[in-house]
């Protein structure tokens, strides 16, 4: 693909960024944004915040009248425009939704795009994902990652965490009800646990070292909640699988589901395996 | 004591927490930030953000030429100028100080205040405070608590959480090596469990319903890190105990360590105690 290509559809995922944060921005931190309006495609309850981001994913998606598949959390599976789709956007409207109902400062945007020809109706899975595009509102940081080249905070490149030691690791972890038993064999050997609750945001902490590591035991998070942090980690040389150390080549459904732990490194992805045992 | 009183103690207040913004800020996600220099009168490793935002307390202090008893984590307790001390100020220079060095959005710094005439050289306890600020560098957010007189987020009056459906709830836990099987109990109950890593910060969201409780069951959290946001939530209308449910009445000393378990209101601090256990 060529570069002036990457960077018509990166322009895209900026653009809806800058809209999606420019409509979510006065709803930060209020009650009514938190208000349940209804059951999105993934059967989840939907906030009033997550429909208005979503709306402006859509509207921003439709004035530019090109034929795309988008993937998205409340709206499911649609297309957009006629004709075969020239790219594939897989997107969270908002990431982190308890966190931006209380203001919590870790909530943003997700996109990831599949570019290469789709033969379309068949959905692709999250290895065929291109370019990323992660966003914390609350901060202004910006994460991206392109296939082949490289991973970037800010447009400055990132690499992830060499730190092979756990008990040296600064560990994002997903806490859930009865995840607990599974995490406390990591949790007494790492030496800093954090759960700000935004994934996205998170897994994209392990591309620049701020986490070595991400884990998310539940079996139950959204492929499309995911599939452009994956690239960013993958891109800035960091490994992605799933609890059971297998590639996360998922379906890019919004029904899919997995488990997922992201490393800075190899060996700390087998030191952490290990510990959390069974595989 | 008069309000031009507080306002006076207030506004000094507010000029360390700017003067240590502003020398803390360009240190935020730097690795020479984390640097060791040396081992604090707590007896915990001291990084040079730490030192840098510590010192920047000290010398506000001194140009003040009052007497002032500081208590602070590196530096211990001190006398500044002469004669019977004014106020003692208990201070965390740095809260979340390695969300500052990763860049983590929950860091600042806690400034408590024990204004009434002082019996010195007695250190006084924490029911002694009389005026608390939080404030978290990273969003400017400003919690702030006066004896009597309510707490207040940016300078609107705040109130804890009604909520007392434990199911219901947003809690914020410190998260050590070998808490876990105190708190899975816990985990297993509540909606949303998060760990930003900045517990004075932390604490604080408990007085405007971000949290509706924090823990710390460690027994190891450091009396001067709590002793602003204490008064924070207890004027917001929570409850402060220990993991016993004993008052913390500790002495304001830096090597004085407690658990700490703040809850939004009387009926959910008594679940929690409850599916804590033991109490």
């Amino acid at each position: 693909m060529k570069g002036s290509e990457i960077k018509f559809w990166e322009d895209i995922g900026l653009k809806i960024i800058h809209r999606v944060e420019d409509v979510v921005r006065p709803l930060i931190g209020t009650p009514k944004s938190g208000e349940i309006v209804k059951i999105g495609a993934d059967g989840t309850p939907t906030t009033m915040i997550d429909v208005v981001a979503e709306k402006e994913v859509v509207n921003t998606l439709t004035e530019l009248e090109r034929p795309l598949f988008l993937i998205s959390e409340e709206i499911g599976e649609v297309m957009i425009g006629n004709g075969p789709p020239e790219a594939i956007l897989v997107v969270d409207p908002l990431d982190g939704t308890s966190n931006a109902i209380k203001k919590i400062p870790a909530y943003g945007i997700s996109i990831a795009m599949a570019l290469t020809p789709v033969a379309s109706p068949e959905i692709p899975n999250l290895q065929d994902i291109s370019l990323g595009l992660v966003k914390n509102f609350a901060t202004g940081d910006l994460y991206s990652g392109f296939k082949g080249a490289g991973a970037f905070l800010n447009g400055e490149k990132i690499g992830s965490s060499l730190i092979d030691d756990v008990s040296r690791t600064s560990v994002g972890a997903y806490i859930y009800r009865g995840d607990m038993n599974r995490l406390e064999p990591l949790c007494k050997t790492v030496r800093r646990m954090r759960t700000l609750g935004a994934v996205a945001i998170e897994i994209s902490y392990v591309a620049d070292g701020t986490y070595d590591a991400f884990v998310d035991m539940r079996d139950n998070l959204r492929v499309v909640d995911v599939a452009a942090a994956k690239i960013i980690v993958e891109e800035s040389g960091g490994i992605v699988t799933d609890r059971y150390r297998h590639a996360l080549d998922d379906k890019l459904g919004v029904l899919e589901k997995t488990s997922l732990i992201a490393s800075g490194n190899e060996k700390l992805h087998d030191e952490i395996m290990g510990i959390l045992g069974g595989i």
